[in-house]
């Protein structure tokens, strides 16, 4: 027999009556039934009901556990009495009564139960993550990581991706976030940085020739925590190909996300239809580029109805330059209560409010109601109505001013809409690419023309394109949300030297500085590079999405907390004299 | 039509006849005959020949191609004449007449050419590595090693283990050698460390109840260079379980190996019988702790043959406490010449000298030769062919003195001699266990006592063990060999915490020290710590292996050079001002 056990705690059913057996686990709940023991005895797999009673040579053993302890057990399996079979459990059809228990670990008192539901705060949870782990959301979470993570590689290999490893202790790959630094021993002075994304390398590994390309690959930014952002490290599914366009990218990742949310999902919908929106649309139908498609509200510009209309306020707004109204249709919104809510919502969100306009019988006859439609008279009203199809019941709230002071807002505004009024089927996952970024964005107060999202993308239009206005300029660069997240994030690179060094110098930086900082990739551009693009899926996000849970560090199994900090282990730390003599650093005191 | 290719540079067969197509690859050679142009059109896939005359329009272009440019070509597919066609690949019946090109990526002049077994130095192939990586056999090891590591996770998978991610970014996790610190911007002054293997960490992931736990992981280690090591970043397929003993990690992973293996070695000979050899015994026999057993040599103790003989240095030597004599068989060495060239050897590595004997024909008879038989005189001398099996045409060689000051050389010179005699099986994998590490050993100065291994293996006999004499206590730890390499390491782990806090009390670390620097794991143990162990397979080590390459560097992607280098990508670099300010750290002047 072997030392710890013959079957797992979940091993045991009606077929092993009168077997002998042997099971180790944790005590996850022990009660005394009229003098006789009961516990549930616990392991990855499952849960065993074990007893004892007075009878049994182990009593005394046994009746010394307590929660948490780690113990092997001896016993006998017995059938259950018809009443006590539990058929939620797999087995639930017998019990093991205990002749001979070990404790392989005790456990002193718990700060965190592992039994039940009862709720702690985040800083208990990951000082004493052992314990968390064991409960049976982690348990779940953690697996469903680890099997959406295996089926995504599955799904890569069949289709002719391979895996390759990209160096971590490398040279900085700049992504729009800090770098981690680590100190050279070896070069005291220079640092290397952990890579930001392996960009530069999956571009080399297509220079070299490899084809395709994918990783489940590590990133490192040091960037300021929140809710669907590690602190420190996360994983991308990151891939990239050669000779390839942009639609060849959406038709290897989709059968893949798609696959998976199917695969992972539930039972939850899973969109087969991923529209392809463009930036500029996405921020006028939806107010972000990462619209939540499960709401099926699109806004829309309205300006023409408000322009030398009798609402002063937009009226006299559209006269400025660059200007706009725009409407979020409410279909089931039309009550004034909830429309005041909604104008109180944008109060707190900054703007001086949202008008609205909403429709409501009136003695058999529609009828448009709130001030705004008093303004403007019944003509625009309906035309304002139609253009938005509305009816009966439902409401319009407009928002005016340059789209970028009030798009966020809005879009914000379109979620909450969503929501209150259940438009926003939650048990779907709904799926759009945005397309067409813009290359460049300009400073608002200085001017100034910087790269809006990957330096590394390939200008629509090419070299001649790069003439023209920057800011006209759009990338072959895509992002992927569902659900309100940006899951994916890609481009088709920018493969040709002079293209690259005319798409920077637009971007105020001369050709030397981009030799400098991009060398190695400036370098091999030079020796036949072939046109090639990618993909990165955010893979923690995924995996949140899936296990319906709205913080990253659910599905992480040792994260760090809000503060870059390791509770458990003790990091970060101090560092020993001799650690920063070899690495001839000195640590400044902080300034007063 | 795709606006790359239709097909790769590996898909043309005679089946695709009369059709056009499109190619996109790098132009591996170009042959001009007789007016002609022949292109080797290669990618990932292969290579197709591609041809064009000067009554194409598209011949002029194609006359500017040079090596490695990367090319689109249209053109018509045509068989090529029966005795033109190349049947060692598999397109080497058809041939593409060119009809279009475009020219993807022009490349300069190349510091190394790609095309042919051309050698460069090291560092030309690292600055220009993605030209390196095109070349055949890089391009073979690249999907070799991706290959390996596919099908570990699949065996893996197969036995039930599940991929975890463990942090990166994290404290310390000493293995014996330094740690790469990461400053902290958030906790000026504090530092994170990059983790030397995900050993505590796995153990955690036991405590949480995981059961069956494995990553492919980087593991990180500021050591200095060699062939077979890496000097930053390397992978390890990682993996621990709970409720086991050691063999049931060997049945675990045996066949993970003994499969890839199988699967990948070109058809060399895999041992299935992986013998478990004590770490003293391989000592002794082997010279080391990572026996070659390709090699069927086996030394021998033959002390008491020269106890009291009439060799002086050896009789005289054995007087004192803790010498011994050792034999190294030499079957087939038996001649003057091999003789002395071995022992001109053991002069080279530091030794006087290698005692003799061989065993020669003399008219019939079988005759000793060398001066130690005359010293011994034939009694002695037969007892010694005797014990050590050998006859006519053999040798043995003999190094005294206390085992410590020999066992090295005595292990080289075992290789040698397996070498030179050619009794090494070069076409065969042959495994062994290493098992029995001793806990602790001396410091030869100061007879200190410290771990010599992995402080956190169980050791044999738990605490009761740990109350004799540290030097006798071995450990449940274990090596796996291979052709002379160590594969895997491993141990059953000290899970109870009154056994580990005795365990470093030995090795002169005080309770409180333990706690403060394993500290997450120390509490851990606390709350009901199963019995667990695992081990960890050097990836890097077991592709070099399978890609019969001797360097490490051969199988990684982007390595370091020997400085710990990336000349390709400039790292280390020097931080700006800003980094160090937001850091707060500065650079020390180098000691004058």
């Amino acid at each position: 027999m072997h030392i710890y056990r013959t079957h797992t705690c979940a091993g045991l059913s009606s077929a092993n009556v009168g077997e002998t057996v042997r099971l180790s686990g944790w005590v996850h709940r022990v009660r005394d039934h009229g003098g006789i023991l009961f516990i549930d005895l616990r392991d990855h797999y499952g849960v065993t009901q074990v007893l004892c009673d007075p009878d049994s040579a182990a009593f005394a053993e046994v009746e010394k556990v307590r929660s948490e302890w780690c113990i092997r057990i001896d016993g006998e399996v017995k059938a259950r009495d018809a009443e006590l079979v539990n058929s939620k459990i797999p087995t639930g059809e017998i019990e093991v009564f205990v002749r001979d228990i070990e404790v392989l670990g005790a456990a002193k008192e718990l700060p965190l139960i592992v039994f039940g539901d009862q709720e702690y705060p985040e800083e208990t949870r990951l000082r004493y993550r052992y314990l968390d782990l064991r409960r049976e959301v982690m348990q779940k979470n953690m697996t469903l990581r680890s099997d959406v993570v295996a089926s995504m590689r599955k799904r890569m290999w069949d289709q002719e991706f391979r895996e390759y490893q990209t160096p971590i202790i490398t040279a900085s790959s700049p992504e729009g976030a800090r770098d981690f630094l680590v100190p050279s021993r070896l070069h005291p002075g220079k640092f290397y940085a952990l890579p930001q994304a392996p960009q530069q390398f999956k571009q080399l590994i297509m220079v070299s020739g490899f084809d395709k390309y994918f990783q489940i690959a590590p990133c490192f930014r040091d960037e300021d925590p929140r809710a669907d952002r590690s602190p420190t490290d996360f994983y991308q599914l990151d891939l990239e190909m050669s000779f390839v366009e942009q639609q060849d990218v959406f038709d290897t990742i989709q059968p893949v996300i798609q696959g998976v949310f199917e695969e992972f999902g539930g039972g939850r919908k899973v969109d087969t239809e991923w529209p392809q929106i463009s930036y500029k649309d996405a921020a006028l139908w939806y107010g972000t580029d990462k619209p939540d498609l499960r709401n099926p509200i699109k806004m829309d510009v309205v300006s023409e109805h408000f322009a030398g209309s009798g609402f002063a306020i937009f009226a006299k707004l559209l006269e400025q330059d660059g200007t706009e109204i725009r409407a979020i249709p409410a279909p089931g919104g039309g009550s004034r209560k909830f429309c005041d809510r909604m104008n109180a919502f944008a109060q707190k969100e900054g703007l001086p409010g949202m008008g609205y306009i909403f429709w409501r019988d009136a003695n058999g006859e529609m009828e448009a109601a709130g001030p705004l439609a008093k303004n403007i008279g019944p003509e625009r009203t309906e035309a304002i109505r139609q253009q938005l199809d509305l009816g009966v019941g439902d409401a319009a709230f407009f928002l005016g001013g340059k789209p970028a002071s009030f798009e966020r807002v809005a879009g914000k505004a379109r979620d909450v809409i969503g929501d209150e009024l259940e438009l926003t089927d939650k048990d779907r996952f709904a799926f759009c690419w945005i397309v067409d970024f813009p290359m460049y964005e300009a400073d608002e107060e200085s001017g100034d023309i910087d790269f809006s999202h990957n330096p590394f993308s390939m200008p629509q239009g090419g070299l001649e394109a790069l003439e023209g206005n920057p800011l006209d300029v759009l990338g072959f660069q895509y992002d992927l949300a569902c659900n309100g997240y940006e899951l994916i994030s890609g481009a088709i690179r920018n493969h040709k030297l002079d293209v690259m060094i005319k798409a920077f110098e637009l971007a105020g930086y001369d050709e030397a500085e981009v030799r400098k900082r991009f060398g190695g990739m400036v370098n091999a551009f030079q020796y036949g590079a072939p046109p090639h693009g990618g993909c990165a899926v955010g893979i923690d996000r995924c995996v949140m999405l899936l296990a319906d849970e709205d913080n990253i560090r659910e599905v992480i199994m040792f994260p760090m907390n809000q503060r870059a900090e390791d509770l458990m282990m003790g990091a970060p730390s101090e560092p020993t004299n001799e650690q920063l003599r070899e690495l001839r650093l000195r640590v400044l005191p902080p300034e007063s």
